[in-house]
């Protein structure tokens, strides 16, 4: 692997070829780890291995992102199976550095070793922006909600594919459809991340979908007082692909509303600012040519739960985790 | 996992619980990790699982022992079959913060999630004692080769595990013998490694044998000349116990050899110093009660080689690895 690495900066004192990489450090470090194991995270034949590479980083830049985080370097972890051809993992390793070349990020080491089913376990450690991250813990009662970009079509990428293998179809055309995409090949929001630094109160990546990770930022934030959200359901950003496969009443449909609020893989942005942030906000969307959606608000409850309720005021019951709505296949990346 | 952490230390601003950890660093940092996998680097079946997550953090430890650092921080990504039970995975964890207490290490983060096999991944962040680590690469021509405690132990206790495993004898015994305890409960060298910070010129932790160990250190260390390792056959540390198993005649035996060469999984300090300071070396093993065994020199060569000799300056050939002398099973940890 060591002869496939670019050169390193000047931040890695040593890098791979010792017990330990040696690095020039912040006086604060981010440090995020994940584990990708074939048929639990990823179905081998849905996913190139190039593909595979950068999704196995660009998950972990998105926790950094989520910090208002500069990732700086990553850590390799590799199991293969003996069967696997070195064509397959050279393609994974480009990948995965090709993401890294993208976000200024250097990979200073590693292990790789056999294994039952390919495993990919990555380290990132970074630095917070202005030496403070955004956490989960801070949300305020009268904060509003935020997500970037779209919701749900991970979801749905990744249903469609399974769709498609099921039928023996084609689907080299699919693996570049834009839905299957958002599934394939995420994209770390790490520039808004680190521009909400001075905006948000409280910041998660949407991996479980935004039910989850709203629910997360409430537990973290819920101290005296519990708090809960309230998500406008008509407000949740919807891609056109999205909608298109809906036949425009994506609200209407049950694996729509499923895959919207629980689909999670979408590797956006779901933060809580308040009011008075809004033209910053606004502003920011524009210059990053992101658009950034005010989808809830955070409120004083007895208890920590998410509401959800139509434009008009009508609450509507939180809609079952998708992969119990979708015809299952052998395994559901979580 | 989160209620089960001790409190932390106040270098850790925020550990698990957010979507990174936030911890305060020193402007050096050395990382390391490994990934041992169920059937790949332990069979279930001989390894208790708190054995199994002391082992998981010990040797990760060891590789920052190798580098004269402090380490602070694991961070640990599990992956555990359906199958497996509450109280195994309790008991893992139980003996992986077993080995970050006595050693002043935190787990501040990490990754849980279904595997087909048992799968540990650590990474453990360190710094250096006195900003400079000792590198693999600083290996001079003139110096001495040293190693510490004895070597082949955990390779021997570990064929006796798997004997004991296939002739379905009790095993509870052997859990606990000296031998299957180096193979099981490895010791990181720490206090050893940050002693050896002003005398050591390269250092390597002997997880695969001396011989590779020490070729890691020879090809780090030659640049413009290449250099080369004289071994001095009848120097290298045996325990008690290894010579009892081969009726005291262990270099007369090619599993002994092989063994004690080759076996790898000590977890010992192989290092090279110059001849001066073998007073401070002896000194260090009083002070410390550990045993330092000066097995060979570097040497300018026009290749890089190991050279094994008897103390009569007869060479002789390498062994072959162990694992290609023992009767195999299905598996080998490597």
């Amino acid at each position: 692997m060591r002869e496939r690495l670019p050169a390193l900066g000047k931040s890695v004192l040593r890098g791979v070829g010792d017990d330990a990489a040696w690095l020039k450090t912040a006086s604060q470090t981010l440090v995020t780890c994940d584990l990708l194991i074939e048929n639990v995270h990823f179905l081998p034949q849905l996913t190139p291995p190039r593909l595979l590479g950068r999704k196995a980083l660009s998950v972990n830049l998105s926790d950094i992102a989520a910090m208002a985080g500069i990732p700086d370097f990553a850590i390799l972890g590799l199991g293969f199976p003996r069967e696997i051809e070195l064509e397959y993992a050279d393609e994974l390793l480009e990948g995965f550095l090709e993401v890294a070349a993208e976000n200024k990020v250097e990979l200073i080491g590693g292990d790789t070793t056999a294994a039952p089913v390919l495993t990919i376990a990555v380290t990132v450690l970074g630095r917070a922006l202005n030496k403070r991250p955004v956490l989960r813990s801070g949300a305020k009662a009268g904060d509003e909600v935020w997500v970037t970009g779209t919701v749900g079509d991970a979801g749905l990428g990744f249903e469609l594919l399974k769709k498609s293998l099921n039928q023996e179809q084609e689907i080299s055309e699919l693996h570049y459809s834009s839905l299957a995409v958002r599934h394939l090949n995420p994209t770390p929001r790490l520039e808004a991340g680190q521009k909400l630094a001075a905006i948000a109160n409280a910041m998660v990546d949407v991996s479980d979908g935004i039910v989850s990770d709203l629910t997360r930022i409430l537990e973290e934030s819920s101290r005296k007082t519990p708090l809960r959200g309230r998500l406008f359901l008509e407000r949740i950003p919807l891609s056109r692909d999205f909608r298109k496969y809906f036949e425009d009443k994506p609200w209407q449909s049950k694996n729509g509303l499923a895959l919207a609020l629980t689909g999670g893989e979408d590797y956006e942005l779901l933060f809580t600012a308040a009011p008075k942030k809004r033209r910053l906000i606004a502003k920011l969307a524009d210059e990053l040519g992101l658009a950034f959606s005010r989808i809830g608000k955070i409120e004083k409850a007895r208890k920590i739960e998410i509401i959800l309720q139509h434009e008009n005021g009508k609450t509507l019951p939180l809609p079952k985790p998708w992969f119990e709505h979708f015809p299952k296949t052998e395994s559901t990346p979580n």
